[in-house]
């Protein structure tokens, strides 16, 4: 399917209303745990969330514009989160979540972005080319990617209460695929 | 983990005004499609959802009540939305969900479920004896399986959009495990 970017926008906009509906006061049974040694809390992945807004997105967008393929982005740091979380609550990650992803849609809706600029070319560091298209249908899929990794988190933490239904319930049948 | 009733209806509440918040007014694009043949759209998960509250969870618990496990529970029937939803619109299957699960969650309050309650025993027509804890956990743990599905569904869209980044992403990887 080809990028519509005002689909896009319209996806990339209900997450953050939609993760702080579900996890803003929900009891830190659910919210603080994790699924296992070396995984992420819900918790974890807001402020990973909120570390994409901020350093991710938009710079390579940016970077696209600005150099094309003649400059690599800025590699992920996957694990930014960790120091830049520190001493914040869930709410207030949320809360930075939500205004950035406002401000940082502001930003591409004021680029006014023309067929022309979504086929462009940029340099990923281990993928190579890459377009503007497939940047921005990544922004919005890799938030869908954390949606369905917090909707597995959560049900891990009811993997043993649930007993023999456990069977029947896709997600906990998930491997997880990556974070 | 044993079950805290109040940390389940916690997550429980949340899950219309969740689905709710991602999906209400979403283009069609999103929330009509689905990931091939036999499978679901995000509607279609929105009426199963709400066929589940009519239909299975809270009679469940009152067979359990009333019967304890001299009798088996009704099956599930996967299928049913397929004609409890037809002619509705997503925002009426939405509201549906919504309204159907408050009540339902105000019956279980009203029942004031003891310790001695929850481990009451029931018969399941496929997995045999089950418990009243069992079964709410399952209620809980059964939305965050469709909360998956339907991150699933949603990032299935851009599966050839994103490009190379598939690779990445968890969510492309889920091989869906059941709805």
């Amino acid at each position: 399917m080809a990028l519509d970017l005002d689909d896009t926008i319209s996806l990339l906009a209900r997450t953050p209303i939609t993760l702080n509906t579900l996890l803003r006061d929900l009891p830190e049974i659910w919210t603080q745990r994790n699924e296992g040694e070396n995984t992420w809390s819900a918790y974890d992945v807001i402020g990973h969330l909120a570390h994409g807004e901020r350093a991710d997105w938009i710079p390579r967008v940016k970077c696209i514009l600005l150099y094309g393929d003649s400059r690599a982005f800025e590699p992920f740091d996957r694990f930014a989160q960790v120091r830049e979380s520190q001493g914040k609550s869930l709410s207030q990650l949320l809360d930075e979540f939500s205004q950035l992803r406002a401000e940082n849609l502001a930003k591409v809706r004021a680029m006014n972005l023309e067929p022309g600029d979504l086929e462009r070319c940029g340099l990923h560091p281990s993928l190579g080319p890459v377009t503007m298209s497939q940047l921005i249908a990544t922004w919005a899929a890799h938030d869908m990617t954390h949606l369905h990794q917090i909707s597995r988190i959560l049900a891990h933490q009811y993997r043993e209460t649930v007993g023999p239904w456990s069977q029947y319930l896709g997600v906990l049948q998930c491997a997880g695929h990556s974070s």
